[in-house]
C-alpha cells in the first residue's frame, strides 16, 4: 500500500475556528445577560442553530442569524437595537477575524508537501474558507483545495478520487472524529485524529481505536511521520 | 476546433433568481413603508450590499443580514421587531424557496449532454446552490459542478480544464455578462448570452458584439444548434 495524498481539514486542525465562535457566543452571553442566563441562552441557541442547519449550512453568515433569532425568541421579539447591532458587528468581526496557523502547522505540511500530494477538504462558507486559507499564507502547499457542504463517506471518495489515486491511497487527516475521521475510514481511507481543545458538540463521536487504519496524533507535529510510516 | 465542454451558469439562466430577490425587496418596501419611500431604500440597500459583497460574498444569508442592516441604519439603529422577524423569515423562505428549470432548459440539457460535457458554474452559497440544482431535477445531466466564489477569467481556464480539454475547446452559456461571457471570453472560451430579463446592477455590461467567439441567443433552446454550429 503506498500513500499518495494527505487530505486535511482546515478548521480547528490548521487554524483556530471554533475558539472564535464560542468568544462570540461569551459576548452573545454579555449582551443578553439582562434578558436570560448562560445556560438557558446556549440552549436556546444550539436549538435553533440545530433547526436551522439544513437551510443555513455551517458558517458565520448561518450563526449570525441564528444569534438574532435566538435574541429575537428571548426579547418578545423585540430585542433592543444594540443587541442586533452587536449580533451583526461580531459577525463581521468574525468574518474578517486574523487567520494564524496553530503551532507545528506550517512545519509539518512543509515536510509532507514534499512527498504528497496535499488537499484541504473543508466545510463552511465558500468565501470565507477561501479567505482563511489566503490570510494562513498556506495555500501553496496544497496541490487542491475542495470546500463541500458535508463531509460523509461520498465525499472522501470523489475528492479523493478527483485529486489523488483513490481513497485506499489516501491519509485524512482532522479534529472531528463525525466528520473528518469516520467518514474517510469508512471510504477505504487512513485516518489521523488530532484532538482541538474544543468540539463542537454535533461533532462529538466514539473513537474507533481498534480501526486498522485509525491513528490518535498528540498534534500535527506527528502526522508526517505517521504518514510516512504507511508506507 | 472541437468544443469538448459547456458551461452553464445557474441563476437566472437555469432557473430564476434575480426574480426572488426582487421579490422580497419588494417586500422589504411595504415592511419598512412607513421608515423610507422605496429610492431612498434600494439605494441604501445597495450601498450595504456593495459594503458587505468582500465579507458575505453572494447569496441569500449575506442578502438577509444585509437586509437587517438596512433596517437598523433607517429606523436610528431600533427597528421593530415585527421587521427583524419577518426579514428574517423572508431569508429562510428564499432558501427553501421551490426550484423549477426556465422554459426549454431541460430539453436544451438533455441534448447537449449526449454530445458534450456539461458542466454548472456559479456563484453563492454553497450548500444553497447544491440544494437548488436537486431541486432542480437537472444534476444528472452534469459531468461535474463547480461553485466558486468569483467568476474571473482564471476561473474559466481553471474549470475547463479540470472538467474537460481546456478553455480553447470550451463554451459558456449565461445571463450575465460581466461575469458569465467577459471572462470566459478572456480565457479563451466561446461565449452565449442569454438575456434574464432582469439582470443585477452589479451585472451589466457591454456587449462584445464584434468578437469572433460570441453569440447571443434570445434562448436557451437555440444553445445545442449553436454548439453544434462551433464544431
Amino acid at each position: 500500500m503506498h500513500v499518495t495524498t494527505v487530505g486535511l481539514d482546515a478548521d480547528d486542525t490548521l487554524w483556530h475556528n471554533e475558539t472564535i465562535f464560542r468568544l462570540t457566543q461569551e459576548r452573545f452571553r454579555a449582551l443578553m445577560a439582562d434578558v436570560a442566563g448562560p445556560e438557558a441562552l446556549d440552549a436556546r441557541l444550539a436549538a435553533i442553530e440545530r433547526r436551522n442547519l439544513t437551510l443555513y449550512g455551517y458558517g458565520v453568515k448561518g450563526f449570525t442569524l441564528s444569534l438574532i433569532e435566538t435574541a429575537m425568541e428571548l426579547t418578545g421579539g423585540e430585542p433592543p437595537g444594540r443587541i442586533v447591532a452587536d449580533i451583526l458587528a461580531a459577525g463581521r468581526e468574525m468574518l474578517s477575524h486574523p487567520v494564524e496557523p496553530l503551532p507545528g502547522v506550517r512545519q509539518a505540511l512543509a515536510e509532507l508537501s514534499g512527498t504528497h500530494r496535499l488537499v484541504l477538504i473543508t466545510k463552511g462558507d465558500l468565501l470565507h474558507q477561501e479567505q482563511k486559507l489566503a490570510a494562513s499564507g498556506l495555500g501553496d502547499l496544497f496541490a487542491a483545495v475542495e470546500i463541500v457542504s458535508e463531509k460523509d463517506a461520498a465525499t472522501y471518495e470523489r475528492v479523493f478520487a478527483r485529486h489523488g489515486t483513490g481513497a485506499a491511497e489516501a491519509a485524512m487527516c482532522g479534529n472531528a472524529m463525525r466528520s473528518d475521521i469516520l467518514p474517510a475510514l469508512q471510504a477505504g481511507a487512513f485516518a489521523a485524529h488530532i484532538p482541538y481543545p474544543l468540539t463542537w458538540a454535533h461533532e462529538m463521536a466514539e473513537t474507533p481505536a481498534s480501526h486498522p487504519r485509525f491513528a490518535e496524533l498528540a498534534a500535527i507535529a506527528e502526522l508526517p511521520g505517521w504518514v510516512r510510516s504507511l508506507g
